[in-house]
């Protein structure tokens, strides 16, 4: 299929989706981004993604050049529209444009914005998940940029560390990477954050440590509020994992997926995960 | 004027010039670069040059399919030519390309490689120079990445830290941002290496520190050898500026920029200054 992509308020064939070479986007990753799931037409918690959109244009300096959320949103709308699509993936993309050939950036701001989707079915509550199963994660030496750097909070189009850590599983069959703090602490993933249930309790890296506050995380954390299941926040060494009895990873694509193995220990999908899986589904049936 | 730059192999106007939203580059920042002086119709340490993007290159896992030496200079000869450039400032780009919508990177790269150009005259040896006059630097709290987290001697496209420690001199009239390494110790501007000279000798941090090994400060490094000016480069904290006699700062555009400033003290343009950038206008001349 071949996919419409939004790109600065028009809607062109993905092959011919293009920003100008001198667009900061691209000389620098000057940019934010949300990944987003769409359910039946509809994108899953949108009011969170807008909101941390706005929060990493704040942090890049450029916040009020971000279109108002009803025009973004009407971009996605429209895209969604035009490639019929009711069960997407979505990215969303704002930049702060082309400048004068500075690094310093210039206060007036003419913001690039892209949409670009793919269509990505999901199984539903009785359906099979779409992807490639259990993930299997393999602890890193790359370590999570500080936040006194690059604050992790910020969505942005920096994206090196994350993949720096990806290749470093190059040549073996892990597929997500777990980073560090400089400190030592469990972080995250390149792409995802990270739950594990010790001593019957759910719990997940802080966001006192530099790391992005999922969507998903967030959601994850009030089904288990919900669930009364008891949930802690806090600093972990990677030893940790070893007495998880189940772990799980979020984000928006993956949603909650169980995770088999860490390095070379093996994990079940236990029972706080299968728990949490059909309170997701069943939220998101809401939307059909 | 309007420019021709050079995008994967073709000469086209500046204006539409441009790369697929779907190219790392741009969504991920997933590239390296080589910012470049035209001295005469020649890239100034050409040699230097290709082998840091070589590095730069490897460190993110590409280097095999990075063009040949050879192959990169003809496209930098190219866009000189259709522009009719003797003195200028050129940007060579080389991303991951396009590549399928994973952050793991395939191992098959079709690199997107970027040559842009921008008219920048000299003064030589007895002329004036182009830049605004001496720099005022700005000591931020923003600090640099560290090695661990993404390696500073490869010269990337991921470049928020530096905009973002840009972005705190907002407001005041200090037009370079120095950083410190997470550590506290002096590392380099957010586009510039930092030197200066303290008991009679010329300083500038150690690459063991998370900095940028820049061609201009290397080429500083034999200036000051074949003058017999004593050099040290070590581990150096933001007080031990306040006893510099001069400073300056070093990179391929600015050459070698006299410092007047550091927040809120001056400094004198200084005899060790004045005498390497007589001896780079010298080696700059060899080429008209």
């Amino acid at each position: 299929m071949s996919y419409q992509y939004h790109v600065d308020g028009k809607l062109v064939p993905a092959s011919e989706a293009t920003v100008n070479v001198r667009d900061r986007g691209f000389m620098y990753g000057d940019g934010a981004f949300e990944t987003l799931r769409i359910y039946g037409g509809e994108p899953f918690e949108w009011a969170a993604h807008a909101e941390r959109l706005q929060h990493s244009c704040e942090t890049l300096g450029f916040a009020e050049a971000l279109p108002p959320t009803a025009d973004l949103r009407a971009r996605v709308d429209e895209t969604l529209a035009a490639n019929e699509l009711r069960d997407a993936y979505l990215k969303l993309s704002v930049t702060r444009g082309v400048q004068p050939g500075k690094l310093t950036p210039a206060a007036a701001v003419d913001p690039t914005v892209v949409v670009y989707v793919s269509e990505l079915p999901r199984g539903g509550v009785d359906g099979e998940r779409v992807w490639d199963g259990p993930a299997s994660l393999g602890t890193v030496d790359r370590v999570r940029v500080p936040d006194g750097a690059i604050p992790a909070a910020a969505k942005s189009h920096n994206y090196l560390n994350g993949i720096l850590a990806r290749l470093e599983l190059r040549g073996s069959d892990h597929d997500e990477a777990i980073m560090c703090t400089p400190g030592g602490y469990l972080a995250e993933g390149a792409t995802s954050n990270l739950f594990f249930v010790t001593e019957g309790r759910l719990r997940t890296p802080t966001t006192e440590l530099p790391l992005l506050p999922g969507v998903t995380r967030h959601v994850v954390l009030s089904l288990a509020e919900e669930a009364d299941i008891p949930v802690e926040t806090g600093r972990y060494e990677p030893d940790a994992l070893a007495n998880a009895s189940e772990l799980f990873l979020t984000n928006s694509t993956w949603e909650i997926r169980p995770v088999s193995r860490v390095d070379d220990r093996t994990f079940p999908v236990g029972p706080v995960t299968r728990h949490l899986q059909r309170r997701f589904d069943e939220r998101v049936e809401s939307f059909y």
